[in-house]
């Protein structure tokens, strides 16, 4: 990160160069977290373990992604956890799949179905260089059958989830979830009859209007900007 | 979970009881996830693991809680995840704990001050029966002091978070986070302007105003209850 | 209204008479706005000249009826005003045309619509009552047709406002509304088409998250309690 | 208004220009609503009367402008009606003192205090442009005094209210309303302390946070962009 805030992914085997100068690959390779780096400009840079929400926000992304307000609201409604495994249909730049990579850890896993090349291509990219070693993006039509069994949450982000709820059944452990996003009313009315019909249970549908304050000398207030509507979340239980 | 979707805890050491008859505890024993047993009124039964939420719903709780919207809002904007260290100002039953608790698994730890003794046992009872061994609970006054060091998030979920502000900055890794949780406007404005001059970064009130949706033969709507408020989290990073 | 702020419609004709202690209609009859009367307990009462929120809140109802939120964005949108004909259908107790009535005064007209002769009852009671003379209730099916000529707003309050299409279109002024409030979503996507294939123009459907502010000694914030919905406004232009 | 839908304010004494062509002054003097007229270029117009969305949405203004979901809200909850008096401190554009003359009627009158020249000399065009005859713009420090008496609503849009709450009730009717718009929290909190010292009573503040729908042939959503937020409403009664 820079004097300006300004946060940049380093590749350590790389000298790193910047509008405020360079700095070297062997000073990088010797640097240590919260360490202070100079470049040639005499410009200062705190070095920083990249952290989830860095990541992303930094990350090579070809599409719109799911906001962490969302993530958080599925990881929570969820109860996932370390350990957990999830599929996860609709990988795009792979936002959701390193956020649940990040949160079930080394003894759960994370399987990604993605039926576009390029996208399937840009997301294994990022989970790579986030290092995480128990997220897989498959290439690959999920509507053409699951091949993990026994999962803990099945994550749909998918035009037509409601196509996908008789292969979730058989591929959800009893009393786990599905989870999907949507940002259209129609959407989730379709998969709410055919959820019934499958005998899911708990089947809720919700949204977060998220807001954020503004503190500033002149006084306090909601931000003048904000999302009117990002996705309905739908959450079933096999039971 | 009995015929209705009604749900109980159940202890495999004691026979179970409820208005649907009794099951006697050596079927409880040899019984599997996803099996049926009746009780003797011939009332059906299904056996399933508990998860986090069905656990927290069912525990005992002494004091408002704070709500899975809230807490995976904090998981995700705070990068929460496998490994995680965690410590927490404020237990009260221990909800946010055994989310957490969930979250960082057997790799991570969480560490709740409490200084009400009844609340402390409460939670420790609570932690006890989510079987969380990387979560103590120590009944003791966190503003005395944090024993923790390197710590990737500390929740505090206290009437007079600014009071911390010196003792977190401490304790935090670099680039690590402190999230607080309150009610009143006035609280989080005291609380930027400590933060500010404690020189944290990134410093961000927000709210989520959450919707459920209600999909009937009638017709679909948003629910007519709704909670107006529960509280602003406000998130600052040791940069 | 008395010492706590409880409110009364009074009848000028007869006694009063409350649980502290009674007001003869003599000292009724001759009482001036803002004066102050004692009961025969020396309870205080101040003498207020009735306005329509304290009318609508004190008035007889039988039924559901639209909050003052959405009464008001009716108006604003429509550019309501002194001098305005409205047409309604739906009556109910009267509330939004007591509303109406208030706003376009004495060179203004509205007409109500009820099917159901009770509610059709209680509403001229309740106009009566507020000495409107510019609102008339006809107990009518309004399906059947409407009367009335060159109106320059209808709002309609039915379970199906788009059977009433070709009618408003009929009976509209060029340039004049039609509003109609539902609370499902179903019902304003069916009106969306109908009144795109009449000609209808600038349709908008639009809902009213309100919230009220909680200012205690302990601190400032939204209150907990808040209607989650009350119901979607639509409106659209004969252009 | 053209074929593409967007609307022109016209003057009769002069030739109407646009891109699409131009119509000569004899043609529009002669013109009457609902008529059609065709420009040099053979491009269609309909002749609308302005109602006072149309207008406030042309005419000019130089300083931001509180939205008619407020104004709606104000009206409803203070009873406007026709023949109101209102006083309005802090005229802008002159938006509100034409919603509340285009409400108040004949019978009623709006008297606006503007400290700015600039802005007063806008207002005053815009009033007579609506031929409105009710509302008197006034180029004066409503803080040095209002000159009205019996007052039926007083709006204040200033930056600090709370200077003004003792001269509010002398120029306020019992039982009548002030209504104040501000932006920010600290504003509300000061006029609240102020109004309750002062006696006034069913203090309240609101604000209103407006969705619109999308409806499409993709399907049906909440818009994307919505206002964060406007301001603050706050009510409060002489009683």
């Amino acid at each position: 990160m820079d004097e300006r805030g300004k946060k940049y992914l380093i590749k350590e085997d790389k000298d790193f160069h910047s509008d405020f100068g360079f700095i070297k690959k062997e000073h990088l390779e010797k640097s240590e977290e919260g360490q202070i780096l100079k470049t040639h400009l005499e410009k200062e840079f705190i070095v920083l373990k990249k952290d989830v929400n860095d990541y992303v926000e930094l990350m090579e992304r070809k599409c719109s992604i799911i906001l962490p307000k969302d993530i958080g609201i599925i990881i929570a409604y969820t109860g996932l956890g370390a350990g957990s495994i999830v599929v996860e249909g609709g990988t795009g730049a792979g936002t959701t799949a390193i956020y649940f990579g990040n949160v079930v850890g080394s003894e759960g896993r994370v399987t990604s179905y993605e039926i576009r090349e390029d996208f399937a291509k840009i997301a294994e990219n990022n989970v790579k260089g986030f290092e995480l070693e128990n997220v897989r993006i498959k290439c690959q039509d999920i509507k053409k059958g699951i091949d993990e069994k026994d999962v803990d949450l099945i994550f749909l982000d998918l035009p037509k989830p409601w196509e996908m709820v008789e292969e979730v059944k058989k591929t959800l452990k009893n009393g786990a979830y599905l989870a999907t996003y949507n940002p259209y009313i129609e959407q989730f009315q379709i998969l709410h009859n055919i959820l019934k019909k499958n005998g899911f249970k708990d089947i809720k549908t919700v949204e977060c209007i998220f807001r954020e304050m503004e503190i500033k000398s002149k006084g306090t207030r909601p931000k003048t900007r904000m999302l009117g509507h990002t996705g309905y979340l739908t959450f079933a239980r096999k039971l």
